[in-house]
């Protein structure tokens, strides 16, 4: 049985069978739609709060308040937006699943002793506005407001617009009170990698998410013709660049770590013209901050030495810069034990990594047999995502 | 005194100093304008040909015929289109020399012993339609008329519907029947390059065009979670591309030639996202047509080698060869020694290299403090603008 089957069609490209399925537009829309009808079916009391993030409770009523202690309730769920033409799991499989296993868990007549809740994170995958996490950063008071409101899709339109034609108040976004009842979150998603292949195992815990950063370089030369300028007259920033590209992704085998240069920009751009510029945006990560910084510092070392022989300058400035998060470790020690699953890291940024500074937090992954992901090659097995909910169950079980 | 100072201001933009003049724009017009205007100033018959090249008469009634031992005049001259943000040189400084030189020969009351021509070739530099030396191309015959009235420009307008807004008949298309009177061909052009920096004179006299080949390389990979995906599981394309640019480079040292990677394309582009496709443009040019072909033989292998190594695949074709230009020995050698100039090859083409296949064809070249060409910063000192003027002048009274 795919569990996916009742939302497969929503959003979903016809020529490239890939998802669209951004923050507010109409495949954003009915995904709500479906979200709020799943939870009315099921007698879940339900709330989207004024950052659009989407709640379902069992056991709870949504007005109650927390406790002096803080929360008690014990959150499941992700979110169902995508990334340009993305797959049918990231996101979605943690929603479907937190439903399917509330189903079994009343199936077989149990009474959670906290409530239980199923939520859905507002543009995740930041694909609209370009702020990745942007529901549970402003759920959890980490975005600002004002800033998020001001932020523009590609069209020009601005969130705040985008939210008034929805019949949404863009005054109400910020920090959720909903949050404040809530002690524990798991957030089960598709591996997007191939960690649990490699293990032969359906389920893992994470144990936590790597840091992250990237960086624009700009190498600067000289416009020049391709055709007369000898060699050593040039002054051409795209070997530079390229010897870069080379020196990083050594540097990353070497460091067991990640280098990507994904967006690479060249003016004039002219196949007969040598370059005046390369722009390129260096996506590192790795295991932990520290190994990280020595492997930025390293790739600037050779960027540096890169231009220096190509006479060309080069610049480096952050664009953002995520340390590691790590995840509860008596939550996921509890957990992998309860689910006999084994630890992984990963190299992607969560809902579950912005919460995990706020409440005990953990994520089970479902393994992805091509480790693909942000493609419509993404998947999982059924059998493995049957497996996910039978781990999200035993997860409630241990928990509440 | 600046020869150029009558047409400095058509067609310069003012935010970058560079000139926009492009076959049948506004600024082209009004050169072709100023064109005729010089023509008529001196009693020289004019005509426009159905391509758009302009010629000025002196001593010769345009409408007189070739003789049957092929044509007798002495033909001066070169383009004054640009690429985008093009110097004030290249192309013009060959025309306005000409009429310069004409008007020397004049003042000395200099009788040519066989007709002298100015021509103003059309569409030098390709930049609207993509077609470089259309002009005399078109004229020579090696253009089919049907092919360039199809190609289009970036508002998508055909050359034909251009050519009919612009009062022009694109039936008249085709070869030019004022070629066969010509029986000599000399341009002279600023240097795009400082080989007369280096050999100290102001004037040089070319002994050949480079062969040029232009590649498109495609290394198709899979697009993959920048974040998540361990460097032994990716098939990303930007290393091969990298390595292949780095191998590139330096065969181009080894073989004194020149390799130039000015374009370059990546999908889907995300910073976070692996490519699944670099595409890139790869301008090669060698001395001989050996040499570059066994460094373009030798690119391949290394840009095949770097893509088995991160198992992605590469294809290349070839989207344009042009073969070496020889230029008329006999010629060259009499006008180096006239003008007592050092012999040079470039690595450039030009309306030259295309005539050279009909007549008699020459070139010569003015030296460029920093070598830069395609660029505002083109430049040419005034006192060798005078020293190609008069290097002009001794060429028709060696030749005429």
């Amino acid at each position: 049985m795919n569990l996916l089957a009742p939302i497969e069609r929503i959003g979903r490209d016809p020529r490239t069978g890939g998802y669209r399925r951004y923050v507010w537009n109409d495949a954003d829309m009915e995904l709500r739609e479906w979200f709020a009808g799943e939870a009315a079916a099921r007698g879940m009391a339900y709330e989207e709060d004024g950052n659009g993030n989407q709640v379902a409770w069992w056991g709870f009523d949504s007005h109650a308040r927390s406790t002096d202690e803080g929360g008690s309730a014990l959150l499941l769920g992700s979110h169902l937006d995508s990334v340009p033409d993305g797959g049918a799991y990231d996101g979605p499989l943690g929603v479907v699943s937190a439903f399917a296993a509330v189903d079994r868990l009343r199936a077989d007549d149990f009474t959670p002793s906290r409530p239980i809740a199923v939520a859905c994170f507002a543009d995740e995958e930041g694909a609209r506005f370009g702020v990745a996490c942007a529901g549970s950063r402003l759920a959890a008071g980490t975005l600002d407001p004002a800033r998020a409101l001001a932020l523009k899709d590609r069209d020009g339109l601005t969130l705040a617009e985008v939210l008034t034609a929805r019949g949404r108040d863009p005054r109400t976004l910020g920090r959720s009170a909903w949050l404040d009842r809530v002690g524990t979150f798991v957030e089960l998603h598709v591996e997007q990698g191939r960690s649990l292949v490699h293990s032969g195992d359906a389920v893992g815990v994470a144990t936590a998410i790597w840091p992250h950063g990237r960086w624009r370089l700009d190498f600067e030369g000289r416009a020049d013709h391709a055709g007369t300028t000898p060699m050593p007259d040039r002054r051409d920033p795209m070997p530079a660049y390229a010897a870069t590209v080379v020196a990083a992704t050594r540097r990353a085998y070497e460091e067991g770590a990640r280098a990507t240069f994904g967006r690479v920009e060249v003016e004039p751009g002219g196949a007969n013209a040598i370059p005046s510029r390369v722009t390129a945006w260096l996506d590192a990560r790795a295991a932990d901050d520290a190994v990280l910084a020595r492997m930025l510092d390293a790739i600037l070392v050779d960027a540096r030495e890169a231009a220096s022989a190509s006479r060309v300058r080069v610049e480096a400035a952050v664009e953002s810069a995520s340390p590691a998060v790590t995840f509860d470790h008596d939550l996921r020690t509890r957990l992998a034990a309860a689910l006999d699953a084994p630890l992984l890291p990963t190299g992607a940024g969560h809902d579950a990594g912005v919460l995990s500074a706020f409440v005990p937090t953990a994520m089970l992954f479902v393994r992805n047999p091509s480790g693909v992901s942000h493609s419509p090659d993404e998947h999982a097995d059924d059998a493995d995502c049957a497996a996910g909910v039978d781990a999200l169950v035993r997860t409630v079980l241990e928990l509440a």
